[in-house]
């Protein structure tokens, strides 16, 4: 070992989905989502420009903090941009989460919570699943740094009322609660208008799933202007320049058709609900999911055996080989035509 | 004060330069390339697929590694790219610098490198700079955690050396030496050849000076594969989908023309050779800048009065209000037009 490596900063990286470069393959292992992004956006492509591009993006990436307030019905100040969402909730752990106390999440969740948490030396506790994958808002009443969890949380896809995240709110008013909604849009409730009542409450939501931009890495968070203005010290303390000049112009055109949005949300709900029909008579059981993905155990067949023989025909899902649920897989809500090539895949498997 | 808000990291926030949004105006103050990107980046940037923004980008930039890799004649598995070089800066301040020991870097410098050191709790000691404003390589043979120093300097434009950066590697082999060449390219010879014979020195460049794409946010590093590394398990860490989509296609595409970018730093060249004569003969004095800026100081009138009085006839240079350099500015080099209209606006006010 070379003395340097002495003072090298240990990691255990995180290992995201697979993102084969192979075509003709069906992906339903990173929650993407199946429709492209909307025809505004796709103009707005076409409208880049190479003169924009040899200056500096505006720091503030005003443009799309002002189509998020004016889409969100909030201040512009009362919102924080990043490269994706990941770059939000890195950003958000590093700037609330400073207690001795532990921070809280699900023992099952987003599987980035733990791995920021031990990367920045927060210390933290993760808080069981009752046994049917459900997070009890009365487990939240401990002492505490912050708390941290996504509605819908996932792998499960099971929602929170807006009831049950008030409860949690009620009791937690002298730490920073975060709420990441990547998948709200799917189905459940959002908590942007507890903002207003709670100056402590942290909303984060994303262009990666709803608005089919996963490859333009937006992410936004919204909150108190307190909050915010922690947020925007810590960022610009080292990187005044996240957004990109592409990222601020197409993420802006993107909340331009309000009717698209909501046309591709209930496409992909309405196949979600045909699919929990589906996988039902496939012999799955699996949570109520109010997200673009189910989480999905089968009565007979181990989920590990299920993954590999969808791999061996094309069909990529998502397994975790983790504690509590080392038998269920992670299916992403492709289109229509996707869907019946994955039932009919399962069929042959599970004869 | 809100209880929650007692747990906040607290920081002092980086002032980037201005980025005026109107239209008319001569831009001299954060050293962007006047000269638009390559025609093959203009070309890219009509490809951009909609259905490519719909998924997750490539985390690796296989892409955009490859064309680096290829460029600069050394292995994929020796580069790191980033959200701009600020982003690769960071991420390797975390990774290596993890010494009590201090990090060393001039007092004249980049002025990110004490923001992140304060931010990351890293510990430093500012080398000063000699009377002519030059690095003395001798000065960095004192216990340390590490060392990090652009080349050219930045604000000064004054470059090291090879063999003087060779003499400080030869003396720090038991830390990391970042050389920060952001703006190498107009006249300082590069030191990644010595990253063969350094395991411990990483070279870091950027999009956004030399190759005009500041709006697109890239930054690289170039390093041993033991360095690089490094990088990738604490970069996995908290975030595996930096780059966009439309990062890693218009990056690699830049690399693609080597005549237009020798074109256009040689005309950079060019007209900062210029700009040395006339600022002479206005009564500026300088140090020999390799960059694409120069840091000059009036005879007579203080720089503050010429920034007021430039910025009136809506001219932007860069002015730090810092001790040793208050009676500076740092000017980019524009294009032959917009320096001339500079000097005429100079003899104007310095008459």
């Amino acid at each position: 070992m070379s003395s340097w490596e002495a003072n090298v900063r240990q990691v255990v990286p995180y290992t995201p989905g697979e993102q084969p470069q192979e075509q003709n393959i069906i992906k339903l292992n990173t929650n993407e989502n199946p429709y492209p992004p909307a025809p505004a956006v796709q103009d707005m492509l076409k409208c880049l420009s190479p003169n924009a591009l040899r200056k500096y993006p505006d720091p503030a990436a005003g443009k799309l903090v002002k189509a998020l307030a004016d889409r969100y019905d909030v201040g512009p100040e009362q919102i924080f941009v990043g490269v994706g969402s990941d770059d939000v909730l890195a950003m958000a752990f590093q700037t609330f989460f400073n207690s001795d106390l532990p921070v809280l999440f699900p023992d099952i969740t987003y599987s980035f919570y733990d791995v920021w948490a031990d990367a920045f030396r927060i210390p933290y506790q993760q808080i069981p699943l009752t046994d049917s994958f459900e997070i009890r808002a009365e487990d939240y009443r401990i002492p505490n740094g912050g708390i941290i969890f996504p509605n819908p949380n996932a792998p499960t896809g099971i929602a929170l009322s807006k009831e049950a995240i008030r409860s949690i709110l009620q009791a937690n008013q002298d730490v920073v609660v975060i709420v990441d909604e990547a998948y709200v849009d799917f189905g459940a409730e959002t908590v942007i208008p507890l903002t207003e009542e709670y100056d402590n409450l942290l909303v984060v939501q994303t262009y990666s799933k709803s608005r089919s931009m996963a490859g333009a890495r937006i992410g936004f968070a919204i909150g108190s202007e307190k909050l915010i203005s922690c947020l925007q010290a810590f960022k610009y303390s080292f990187n005044s320049y996240t957004m990109s000049d592409a990222a601020i112009n197409l993420g802006a055109a993107a909340l331009s058709d309000e009717t698209y949005f909501q046309d591709t949300c209930r496409k992909i709900i309405e196949t979600r609900e045909d699919a929990k029909k589906r996988f039902a008579e496939l012999g799955f059981s699996f949570g109520d999911s109010k997200a673009n993905f189910i989480f999905v155990k089968h009565e007979r067949v181990p989920a590990k055996m299920i993954f590999n023989a969808l791999r061996e025909r094309h069909i990529y899902v998502r397994y975790f080989d983790k504690p509590r649920i080392d038998n269920y897989l992670r299916i992403t809500i492709g289109t229509r035509e996707e869907m019946e090539a994955l039932y009919a895949a399962l069929e042959e498997i599970l004869k």
